[in-house]
């Protein structure tokens, strides 16, 4: 099976090229880039000299894709630039996983709310958010195009849905404060983001109106059928990758650390990207970096009646293209740790 | 005025070795090490190569320290073994800034619950915890003993004291999160603070039990009249100074983002240590770094009726050494900023 | 075939376990650890959750291991003590591969002054120091043991030989300047490893006499069949990994940069982990991390007459444990790469 | 004395900025960017909030600062620029210290080779390039403007220059490595300098005709009286400031350790910015971070004939901003040190 990127040279970009030309069941066939065309991959990724199979970055034309031979595109390009991109190649009868937000939110007036305007709407219907440890496989035989979720979501998605699913805390007073790696930004050529600015610094940002709100509570109210409202504070950590998500949720009445732990095995038993710790062990992003797991774990206060839960992640891996992967290989019907482990 | 450093060689030590070397008022005038005793204090704090006016560790004899002319000394020890110092010195009629925990908790029950034996019980009524934004000014005579705040707490108190006071904010489901540097576990030489493990790494620590919030909630209850319960998440960040501090606290009925900001000019106004940042505006640990100041700033947020809060300092200035001399300053009848900008 | 790691648990050990867990045709069957002993691989590798597939850590017993139905043991071990386990897993019959530089060095005279007492001085006609880009083919057949060679002998001796050995270089006056990431030192609980004494911090050590010098020396005259003396001046940078090295060596009469990069060619061409970059384009070791590589570059200085010469690689990787898989992969006749891109 | 930055919002402005509000002789009466014209400075330099004395950032206008009632000028602008204003300026009577290279090679077709166009050749004549340690005295009365040595040849000339002349080494073979933190660059958004890309990474740059060859060779022939070529491997490492050099240089016949530190002590007594550490300890430049030192120590190696030199400094302060006030210092008769300790 072929493959393709477009927008391959942006941070997440440059991981998939690194699990793609690694994956066993696929080949990595094209990579494209308006800046890049015509440079050899490895000129770009320098991390993948001598590894790149000769690959050169073409043009992204989305007309030209779409008649090629490819059977399945990842696209990492930015919000806006992927829908575009997306109808052509649907349209051309290739599957495709979008990494970036336009098909993650399926209420319109949502996504317009908070990115403005959508040029694929048409698509939406056909389009499927999937975070697959949550999402009921039916995406599988239905999906022409998957939304892989963001990374500051899947940080908080997943240990958050099976615990408000069982009415182990309350829908109310939950708190999420997370903490993100530098490349989680992009790669972008601005001032706050150079290593002078944020060696040493840690500081919140989008206070109370970060976009992937509108992901993290269409997917909570999706999943367990009530609105459902989050304070959500996101910061940047100087480091390069890495996720570290803390939510603070009330217990609700009756409800112990070992219902909530009961919650979580009952979700995620046997699913290899999804690791619990025991209760007063912490996760750390360190121990997730290039993995594509989610490591959580939780503990009660009596003091608060709160529980406090800790996950982390790799926000380029779990967090973005380690997931895209992931949804390939079970859309494929391939191994769901093929090129992951 | 002559003042000493007992445990000069940690790093609050250290940064209390440079404030004070360049003092305006006052005479570094000895540095003791159990460690250390013997060696020029430049060779265990190269930092001050040239600058250190030729001094040189002495052994940390209590007796011979509360015997000699020195007029002030500092604490910078671990909690237990500051204690014994300060009945020395207390006794021998020496002024003491202690940087420890022995004398942050005047109720004894609660020291002994977090923190085991206390070794000078009978000093507690004669010590005095000291924020100085926030301690009303009777301290600068009846104190013998001033403990300085810990590192959390001040990025904590200093923005929740006057709201809690104005009603503000309520007093239930109030959720912080703080993010250290690693300095502020000390110079330990353990395997979890090696550069390896912690660069590029981010984790929680200590939940719902770390020992500050002891003395968090002991001042939240003297200054606003009431218990107050608060959530706790503290964590490790990969940087060396500062400490971030997010707050997510409910509004009271009827309080505006003009009400809480209204609340801090009424309690700060013209105190060079509180800087206020506009609305929208966060603070980033960086920028207080070297300085004695905490940056704050809050928004509010329509959606969850929350107030989120954030607070940046520098963990060894505000949060210990730089607060220790601000002080000394205010004690001494000194300029406030004396060394300090 | 079942393999197995004596020390699995610092950061050479880790990178072990790791490459180990993937590997396409050997199965991890034993890690050993005296600290660790009874603990599950994960809980000491966190980064290995989920994918330790139960490996538990057992006492590092010589006897045993050489007992066992093993066939392979990688040592990574302190010098010294991998002698020791050298000589019951060679007696046992094992193949042995030894991370450690007790059998690095073949004169033992020059070990003992470097290192001291050698454990196991009998075995030193059976190992052989193999860099397999370097070293002729005839290991495979003769050794019975494998020294795998040090971190900076790698980053020097890849790009110095073929030039000494071609007369590209003259052998006065070679100056090399080697950076190191933190890791290189180990996972050791010392304060001057510590996160706050290497972050933001860049320092000479070992100066004129570090040990590497006997290994990188010996190899020199064994190749090029002359005395070399080098200057070698290793530092310690701010990143957990990585080595960069610079090499200042004068143009022999008549050597062009393209003599020199015919050298090169010559050596190397077709060898998947030697990666040479364009004259003026320099490597950089972020962008081998991960990778078993070492990229190197050069140029001439025709104001001095020098050529500049610079490499980089990972030191846990091509410096130590890639490398160590790749000398496995080309004695137990799988695929050079194989477990390793 | 009122003194005025222009060009006060990159790093080394900052840093001016930071100092001169400290400094106990002058007053900071102006900054100017043309950028932030009009805005506050503690918007532009947060690190300075509260302590700003309500400065806001004016126009760069060359005449209007020329006939303003400042005394003296700091230009933090690139090279090309400073020499317009410094026209102006000296025109208009003021003192100038300019950090930038336009004032620093007296010779004009090596300026022109290295950096281009000169845009105020006939001000070459007045000015003077001021290493204070190595500077002889003359220079207060003669300039009418300074130029601050670059931050490299700092580090460089404050070992080399002393050693040259008292010709304990050869001037053939010397080989200079040095390291610098990100800051060196500049605050420029470019790819390269972002936090993604130089966290965990070390790499060399500009090799074999970095511009500040051009300085450092001609100050040394300048100081020893003959043409001294030297090769120069400036590298970046991932920090935010400090500079580590090493200097390898062949020991001249006869010359020992000892007699290497007494040319040193020769120069350097009694000189507050220059510590000499013991042969065998290296410095660090985490020890120099803040300071206006350079640290420095040597040791020789037997083996080779060489001395091997290592020196560290900040290159913000010692190596730019620092340096240029130690000049405003002794040009206007202030204690050396004034505001720098």
């Amino acid at each position: 099976m072929k493959v393709g990127i477009v927008g391959a040279s942006g941070y997440s970009g440059e991981v998939l090229v690194k699990l793609l030309l690694g994956h066993p069941r696929v080949t990595l066939a094209a990579v494209t880039s308006r800046t890049h065309a015509g440079k050899p991959l490895a000129a770009v990724i320098p991390a993948v000299r001598g590894a790149d199979r000769g690959l050169t970055f073409s043009d992204s034309d989305p007309a030209a894709l779409a008649a090629g031979d490819l059977d399945l595109f990842f696209l990492a390009l930015p919000h806006g630039a992927a829908a575009t991109y997306a109808k052509a190649l649907v349209a051309g009868g290739k599957r495709v996983i979008d990494l970036s937000a336009d098909f993650r939110i399926a209420d319109l007036a949502t996504y317009q709310k908070y990115y403005g305007e959508h040029h694929a709407p048409a698509l939406l219907p056909s389009a499927r958010f999937v975070l697959p440890e949550l999402t009921s496989s039916a995406w599988k035989q239905e999906a022409k195009l998957v939304a892989a979720p963001g990374c500051y979501p899947t940080s908080i998605l997943v240990p958050l849905v099976p615990l408000l699913k069982a009415g182990v805390i309350t829908r109310d007073h939950i708190v999420v404060n997370s903490y993100s790696g530098v490349s989680g930004a992009g790669k972008k050529a601005e001032e706050t983001y150079l290593f002078c600015e944020r060696a040493e610094s840690i500081k919140a940002y989008g206070l109370v109106k970060h976009r992937h709100l509108a992901e993290v509570e269409e997917q909570l109210a999706l999943h367990t059928g009530a609105r459902t409202v989050i304070q959500f504070n996101p910061h940047l950590a100087p480091m390069r990758r890495g996720i570290a998500t803390t939510i603070t949720a009330p217990a609700a009445a009756g409800a112990s650390i070992e219902s909530l732990y009961a919650a979580w095995r009952g979700a995620y038993a046997g699913r290899p990207f999804v690791q619990l710790l025991a209760s007063g062990e912490t996760p750390d992003t360190a121990h997730t970096v290039d993995t594509n797991r989610v490591d959580m774990s939780a503990v009660h206060d009596p003091r608060t009646g709160n529980f406090v839960i800790t996950a982390a992640e790799d926000n380029l891996m779990k967090g973005a293209s380690g997931q895209a992967v992931q949804i390939m290989n079970l859309w494929c019907g391939f191994e769901e740790t093929a090129g992951l482990a």
